[in-house]
């Protein structure tokens, strides 16, 4: 069975959604460009003035807290609050909950004060959110001592919302139906942004297909089929990123079709 | 007839000017880098208290409203203050304007509080700024109803200023003669950062020659042949941009005389 | 005579120690990621609610003033207390320092008010530390008077610290013995990015290794062999610096002890 990844990502490519960001200070050019390969348009905007303007021009809204701090969930707030008003999905990446009490605090407080639609994050970051005890090693995932389909599903059906959890099989769920992901290579591991960067195409995925569990999952086959393909040829880690921009750009249907492993439950 | 862009691009190795840089938070490792591997020095600095004095020690400003706030806006002002009276050349990307009613309005407080020697932007930034109708997606241009060349040259004169508009074809004007720049590459819309990387440019071209129109359209002539080479072979965008900052540092005298395309007006 | 320093950098991909950064926003994707490849952790986080805690979960506090903010500074402070505190070494990169006066007073506060457990630097910054009249391009280098190695021994006595000058030849001294690491390649200083890294590289060694400046000098020496062996070929900055990353990951024990040259006096 297929999930038409291919054909999400000729939407993507045909609409070129613009997607607006507030994310971490990291990986935020890695955000930005792997929302341009894919042929969407990013946008990077934070200030308390102009992120309503901003999130209401655009087709998208992609949180992430990577380098939260308390002013910068202030806007996310107002640019939530603009996406919920104008009806276009809120991703929120949660990245580092787990680590430290401010970043569940503030997790919490954008997921119990805006619409969130997508919650993204890596295992020990997603249980957290959910109420699990467990603990993120900084913004490298823990082990988590539950299954984590049921934990996905639990969050999903508890906030009304999509949630996706990344990892070498990744789990999108809307409460209702799940897609399990198999695609994808360890080389992603060993560099720092890939799990920024499948927010930010979990975004731009979601921004032109309203089924929102159905879009994150082909974003992140899409994504991580790109990944198999840059990681040919064994190179190290460096090279594998550079050819990652690459293989996203290149991205066609008989690639997809051949690689796409999504099982759908 | 040729401008002498290699004479110039001479002149930056040659003397290695400080371009303080004070931009945004998505690609300014791109605009330090590109200054880097052109020969000349970068310096990323924005807190108030500094800001002067590190713009006392540069040969040029670089100003970028990417991801501007106000507190940032405020410390561009102090930097181009102390560059003003230091008599260095102040160059503004106008990026995003059009997008956001704050981003014209911040735009308009640079321009109408300090002096402004360069105002860099595609087609529909810096047609907002000249107070046409325009919308920016973005941080991608927007179509513009008129004559581009009549509306850098109008700018130019009423600001006192140097105008570059970047595209396809770039126009570069100090509203007596103009410069279109014909050189580039497709794949240069197709990455994060060219944009920006071109202020960063003209910057630095402008540090080391008093002319600046001329200055500017020989810095983006460089960086667009460099992206000429970079492109050869057809890579992916990934590999591109790692071969742009290859091709610049490597750029040559034959490479600059044989492929320059530039039309003066 | 060997240092072992490939035995330390099998600590580091063993371990996989957490290392704390609060760092300058544009080389911060480039320093989290020479962590992740040298098969570390690295965490980015600076909210002064969540610093403490960040840092009380890590092995190693990595601060770095290139784009510092009094902010940002206070932040440092109260991550270093924590580190202190939990008794985890703290490297201090004085980015920049020599260049403004307000670089050279938030270095002083830093070093007065938290015990910084390694200075790192190149010659300029470490010497305006040290109290000579000297100045710094922006962020590149300035000409030092005095001999290298008595100002970083004199430094290392005065704060009770270790000292690492970066530069051709790399000086690391805990105020008794001093290393000399003569390995690295020219191609280090056409790139913006390894000087910021080489500070993250000491934080991730110094993480595994109680005798700081063994383990500081090991890094570089790490680091460096990587930059000799990307550098294989002649490829141009950009090139270089993805390679850079490809090394890092690779780099065996017969490439070490190959190529390791290190003085011990």
């Amino acid at each position: 069975m297929t999930i038409g990844a291919y054909d999400i990502l000729e939407k993507v490519r045909a609409e070129k959604p613009l997607v607006h960001h507030l994310t971490n200070w990291v990986t935020i050019y890695d955000c930005a460009n792997i929302v341009k390969v894919f042929g969407a348009s990013p946008v990077m905007a934070h200030a308390p003035e102009e992120v309503a303007d901003m999130a209401g021009i655009a087709s998208a809204l992609v949180l992430n807290i990577g380098t939260l701090t308390s002013e910068l969930v202030d806007s996310m707030k107002i640019a939530a609050n603009s996406a919920n008003k104008k009806g276009i999905p809120v991703v929120l990446d949660v990245c580092g909950a787990g680590a430290t009490a401010f970043r569940d605090r503030k997790s919490l407080e954008l997921l119990n004060e805006v619409k969130i639609d997508v919650i993204k994050g890596n295992a020990s970051e997603v249980a957290r959110i959910a109420g699990e005890d467990v603990r993120t090693k900084g913004v490298d995932g823990g082990a988590v001592g539950r299954d984590l389909v049921e934990v996905a599903m639990e969050l999903a059906r508890d906030r009304e919302c999509t949630v996706a959890i990344t990892g070498e099989e990744d789990i999108v769920t809307d409460g209702r139906g799940t897609y399990l992901v198999r695609n994808g290579h360890g080389m992603m591991a060993c560099i720092v942004g890939t799990g920024c960067m499948a927010a930010s195409v979990i975004g731009t995925f979601c921004a032109v297909d309203a089924d929102l569990a159905r879009a994150a999952a082909a974003g992140l086959c899409c994504f991580e089929i790109a990944a198999e393909l840059a990681a040919e040829g064994g190179p190290g880690p460096g090279t594998f990123k550079t050819k990652l921009f690459d293989c996203v750009h290149g991205l066609n249907r008989s690639q997809i079709e051949a690689r796409q492993k999504i099982e759908v439950r």
